[in-house]
């Protein structure tokens, strides 16, 4: 998606550990005019039609996938990264390994929330090891309902997390995939 | 607001330690058409014209503050928890109780995107000590910014959080003041 890589060159930073900052249009001040412009974007990879729940991660993939789920006119569903008191029983619940915290979290929705007659589109704001999209389409998977695909804001194409989904058959689509960061020069995959 | 009151109504439930749960539609599984209702609904209060931003908190507010930010046309900015390794130098900071950790936690935006010239209107999906507003509160006041107001999806009255700030002489106003919960039965305050 041409806006988004325009704004990824413009504001975007290179930081140390080859984290890429966007901060300022995406997952801290958001631009929800982009993000809503984004899932357009994403409606024309996925058959929308089909799809009649997003599911994302809290906390920064929630903004994209609130535009998408209100432009798609389906509900959506984040899933939680650890137990608090307003969560009952009846969850559903996958272990990942977070690299920003650099320890284990559970990752988890109200499997009231999570059927098998849901088709599901899950939407992130950025993939890099796959860790945290590995664990929601566990909960798909878990939840005995249909994954109709993986729509991402920007993928770190370097780090592999996208590729695999793709190897295994699953319909990912990657608004923006940055290739490498050499010399703290952001490169997009063609 | 009639819509979300009959909505916690039919759906809410009252939880061990006044917990109110309205994660069918609010704060896990979202109406994100609802959410643009609530905008509107905000928008017959507020002077929104003065506004060009709204800030909210991670996680369970950005859904509804996204869609009044994208209702408005202004930026949304949301305040981060904890430290992680994609903030750099530059953080506005406030430490707030959270009754929900049962900890002190951190509350912070980046200076870069919460200066003098914004005009802020607060947005959460849920008061109730106002532990986590006052935080926001303090990051408007720490930049310099003006605060314009504090919208609230529900206000647990009974807790006085929202109190508070009224008599503090701030512009809070929500679209459903729970006054009471006793034997489970919700009451809002006229």
């Amino acid at each position: 998606m041409d806006e988004l890589k325009t704004r990824i060159l413009s504001e975007g930073k290179v930081l140390p550990g080859n984290i890429i900052k966007v901060g300022s249009f995406l997952n801290h001040r958001v631009d929800t005019k982009l993000m809503a412009r984004m899932a357009e974007e994403f409606g024309k990879h996925f058959d929308i039609k089909k799809v009649n729940l997003v599911l994302t991660i809290e906390a920064s993939g929630i903004a994209l996938a609130t535009m998408c789920a209100y432009t798609w006119g389906v509900p959506l569903l984040f899933a939680k990264k650890a137990k608090s008191d307003n969560i009952e029983n009846g969850l559903i619940c996958s272990e990942i390994y977070s690299y920003t915290y650099k320890k284990n979290v559970t990752v988890m929705v109200e499997s009231d929330y999570l059927k098998p007659e849901n088709h599901v589109l899950i939407i992130d704001d950025f993939l890099a090891n796959g860790e945290a999209i590995r664990g929601l389409t566990d909960l798909v998977r878990e939840a005995g309902a249909t994954l109709e695909g993986i729509g991402i804001g920007i993928e770190k194409g370097f780090q592999g997390g996208g590729d695999k989904f793709r190897k295994a058959g699953i319909d990912i689509y990657s608004l923006a995939v940055i290739e490498s960061t050499e010399n703290g020069i952001i490169k997009f995959r063609d």
